[in-house]
C-alpha cells in the first residue's frame, strides 16, 4: 500500500483580546473540526498580538510549513485591524482595493449610511487575492495563495468556512471511536500502550476526567482507515474487559 | 521617565485533543489572566501535537524568546504523555526520577492501589527541575529553568498556578477600562484612532458584537499607568458623546 499523503494546515489567531484572556477563543475547535471534514489535519496553532512584525513572521513560517494557513481576526474597519497589511508585508505585495469587495460593501452599506473610509478598509486585500463570501455581514474573507483570511467573530468565521466547504483539496479525514471507563488511566496504561503498538496506523489518546466523585478516562482511538479503526477499538474494549474494567460509550 | 521593562511569557499547549477540536482549550484564557496579575504579558501561544520533535522545537524557540515559558498537557501516566521527555530532549538533559515527587506519589496512591510503573512516570522530571505543588491530584507540576510545566486538565492547572502566585518576577500589570456602545465600530473608527494617538502609552481595542438585533462594540483601553488609562478612557467617552454616540459600561 503506497504511503498516504497527509494534508496539513496551520491556524494563526490574531488578537490582543485572546492573549489578554478577555475573550475565550472558539475558532481553534471549530476550524479543527471543519478541516478534518475536508480531510486536512490542523497541525499547529499560533496566537500572536496585534503587531505587524509578529503577524508577518508567523505567516511566513506557517505558510511554508503547511499545505494551508488559516488566520482569524483583525479584518474589521478599525485601527487595530492590521491583518491584511501584515500579510501583504509578509508576502511582499502591495495592498489594493478589490473591486468586487468594494461593490459588495457599497450594496451592504447603502441602507446603513453608505461606505465610509473606515468601511472601505474592509475591501482592501493583498494584491492577487480572491474573496471568500460572507453572507452574514458584508465584509468578505480573503484567499491569497495558500492563505485563508477569516473573521475573528466565531459566527462570521463559521459562514466563511461554509462558503469554503468542499473547495479545498485534502485527503482522508481522521476517524475516531471513543471508549469511556470509570477506571484511573494509570491502571490501564500498559494495555493502552500494547494495543496501540499492535495496531499500526492507529493512535490512542487517553483523556482523564473526574465525575460524580469518581475518576475515569475517555480513550480515543484515531485512524484514517475504518477497518483499522474498528479492529483497534474492538481489541481495546476486549483487553479492558478481560482486565475486569468497565467499558462504556464516551463519558461526556 | 526610564523605559519600563516589560516581562513576557509564552504558552505552549501540547495535545492532539485540542488540535482535533475534540476538547475546547480553557488554559489560554486562565493563564493569560493569571500572568497579567503577576505583571507578565502573555505574548505568544503555540498549540502542537503529541510529537516529540514538534514539542522540542517549540520549547527551544519560545524559551529563548521570552522571560518565561509555560506548557500545559502531556504530564500524565499514559504512553501519549511525552512532555517531560520532549522538554528534556530540548534542553539536552536526561530524565530522572525526582525523589520528592516519588514520595508524594507514594503517599497519594498508598490508599489507591500503590505506585505502579505507570504512576511512577509522573515522578519523572528533566534533570535539575523543581516541583510545583499539586494539592488536587498528587502528580506535581515541574519548573526547570524558565519553563513551567503544568497539567492540561484546567482545574489542575489552576491549583498549580495558585501554588506559583507571587513567586515569579514581573512588572506592572496591564490595566484596562471598557466602554460599550450600540454603535457600529466603523462609524467611530476615526475617533478611536485619534484618541489612541493622542495618548501615548495606551492602546484601544475595538471588539464588535451583535446583541438584541443591534450591532455595537466594546472599546477596551489598556495601559500600565492608571493615570494614563483614566485620561485616555475619559477622553474617549467625551469624544464619543460629543459625536452623539451612546456611552455605557461594557456590554457583556
Amino acid at each position: 500500500m503506497p504511503e498516504e499523503r497527509i494534508w496539513t494546515a496551520a491556524l494563526l489567531v490574531i488578537g490582543d483580546e485572546i492573549l489578554s484572556g478577555r475573550t475565550q477563543d472558539k475558532n481553534v475547535a471549530q476550524i479543527a473540526k471543519w478541516l478534518n471534514l475536508q480531510g486536512i489535519r490542523l497541525a499547529e496553532v499560533r496566537i500572536v498580538p496585534d503587531v505587524t512584525e509578529k503577524i508577518a513572521a508567523a505567516v511566513n513560517a506557517l505558510r511554508e510549513a503547511h499545505d494551508y494557513l488559516f488566520t482569524t481576526g483583525g479584518i474589521g474597519p478599525t485601527h487595530d485591524d492590521i491583518t491584511v497589511d501584515s500579510i501583504a508585508a509578509a508576502l511582499g505585495v502591495p495592498v489594493v482595493v478589490h473591486p468586487k469587495a468594494r461593490a459588495t460593501l457599497e450594496a451592504y452599506y447603502a441602507p446603513r449610511g453608505g461606505v465610509t473610509d473606515a468601511r472601505l478598509r474592509m475591501a482592501r486585500v493583498p494584491q492577487g487575492a480572491e474573496l471568500i463570501d460572507n453572507p452574514m455581514s458584508g465584509a468578505p474573507g480573503i484567499r491569497v495563495g495558500n492563505i485563508f483570511i477569516l473573521a475573528g467573530v466565531p459566527h462570521i468565521a463559521t459562514v466563511m468556512l461554509e462558503a469554503l466547504s468542499g473547495t479545498i483539496e485534502g485527503g482522508r479525514p481522521v476517524l475516531s471511536k471513543t471508549i469511556g471507563s470509570y477506571t484511573p488511566e494509570s491502571e490501564v496504561a500498559e494495555i493502552l500502550r500494547e494495543v496501540e503498538a499492535a495496531h499500526p496506523g492507529t493512535q490512542i489518546g487517553s483523556y482523564p476526567f473526574f465525575r460524580e466523585g469518581r475518576v475515569g478516562a475517555n480513550f480515543v482511538v484515531r485512524a484514517t482507515d475504518p477497518a483499522l479503526l474498528d479492529a483497534c477499538a474492538e481489541d481495546l474494549a476486549r483487553r479492558l474487559s478481560a482486565d475486569g474494567r468497565e467499558v462504556r460509550d464516551e463519558v461526556a
